[in-house]
């Protein structure tokens, strides 16, 4: 009885991650403690998703702020797992498949290493990741976390990638806070679709997990979308990457 | 000394159209001779643009509260000419014609005829116009106008459907906000990139002008975009479009 539509069958799944007993506690001022417990809840609740044959696609997010779209007040997060791949998700897959098939090397870990030579939208450079004002930010101060050791799959980072994302994660949201005093923000975790699922011939590149990088994606919501935004795809971006950088970098976050 | 940078060159046009002298104007208000006025501005400056060989793509539209981006408190619209095309607009344009080559009919036209015979998303069908609570909404109360005169430019609108389309779009407005009370919307007319400056096999296709049809966009703004939006691409939308379209087709709109 399959049919081509026995794929989307409206079943999804939508969590939300109580991140601190605390109403008032802020991500941005959380102990190491604190944010390790919310990664493990993460990537537990991530894992325990793409376990689900019925899943195709985990997405880890938070939206802090009303103009960010939060409706609750107590801090969260929400896991989403959705029986398709988004579009854009896939197309983000299947460039990156096509870029390692032509040069043989990870698109991302290419972008990395230019901006790493380059240096100047580079807010920090650790051990385990990198934190980047990317080129063509939509956002001003828009943020990218990479990680130094390839993976698709954000669920298998490794206990010390834990801790030192902890640490990267809550000093990128300090930066913010310090330098834009506050603003609502969405973050995103960008992680490869569940293996297999992808269909046609670049189901191989998810298995081989070879050509996409895991990253998180931080927009503080500082301007509105408006009909230029929505007429075109485009968006106006007002603070330059690098200037960006600048202010980002300066903050003393390790206090 | 043409390379491929050559097309994309920074050289861009922004006006604002001031639509009216009244600061607190309302276009959901407009008389008739009001609307015909800013349909005026809207097809001279279009055309002006249009004819200028650095412009592939003009798009007009309309901010209409804070919420919506508005950063001018008196009643204007914007018009934008670009030196490219932006990927949605191509991406909407090449759908069109690989419809139309497969079925020899315009998609645009396909979906009105659809509509009109099922009957349940059609919040108005005239003479010259047609509105659309459309099926795959973003935004609950999100409203389509399409012409029934195929053409793929706003700008070669005849006299008598400009006329039309003045009742038609006040009368749209008017729904929206005794509705709604007057919430926050974007407004974005779509017109086809300039005839002969999209590249490559799909040249023709905008030159034909046969398989994309103007439209206009009305988003209300009563939800906020958030991390699942920004992450997947897809939009929650909790008002369907069949329940949108009764009432707004409810509201006495003529007086």
């Amino acid at each position: 009885m399959a049919n081509s539509f026995d794929r989307m069958n409206g079943v999804g799944a939508h969590e939300v991650i109580i991140e601190n007993p605390d109403a008032n506690w802020d991500m941005a001022d959380a102990s190491q403690e604190e944010m390790i417990a919310v990664l493990n809840a993460y990537t537990e609740r991530m894992t325990a998703l793409q376990n689900d044959p019925r899943f195709q696609y985990v997405l880890i997010f938070r939206n802090a702020g009303v103009a960010a779209g939060a409706t609750l007040a107590h801090p969260h997060s929400q896991v989403i797992a959705l029986p398709i791949t988004p579009r854009q998700a896939q197309e983000k897959v299947v460039a990156a498949h096509e870029y390692f098939e032509r040069k043989k090397r990870c698109v991302f870990a290419d972008v990395i290493r230019q901006e790493l030579a380059m240096g100047d939208r580079v807010v920090e450079d650790g051990e385990h990741f990198v934190v980047l004002s990317p080129f063509a930010a939509r956002f001003p101060f828009e943020l990218q976390i990479y990680p130094k050791r390839h993976n698709h799959d954000f669920s298998q980072i490794t206990p010390e990638e834990r801790a030192a994302l902890a640490q990267v994660l809550t000093r990128s949201l300090r930066r913010i806070k310090k330098t834009l005093g506050d603003p609502a923000y969405n973050l995103m975790v960008h992680t490869a679709p569940v293996a297999g699922t992808l269909s046609g011939r670049h189901e191989q590149s998810v298995h081989a997990a070879e050509d996409f990088l895991w990253h998180i994606d931080i927009l503080p919501r500082l301007t509105k979308l408006a009909g230029f935004e929505w007429g075109t795809g485009f968006y106006i971006n007002p603070v330059s990457p690098e200037e960006a950088t600048k202010f980002l970098k300066e903050q003393d976050v390790d206090n």
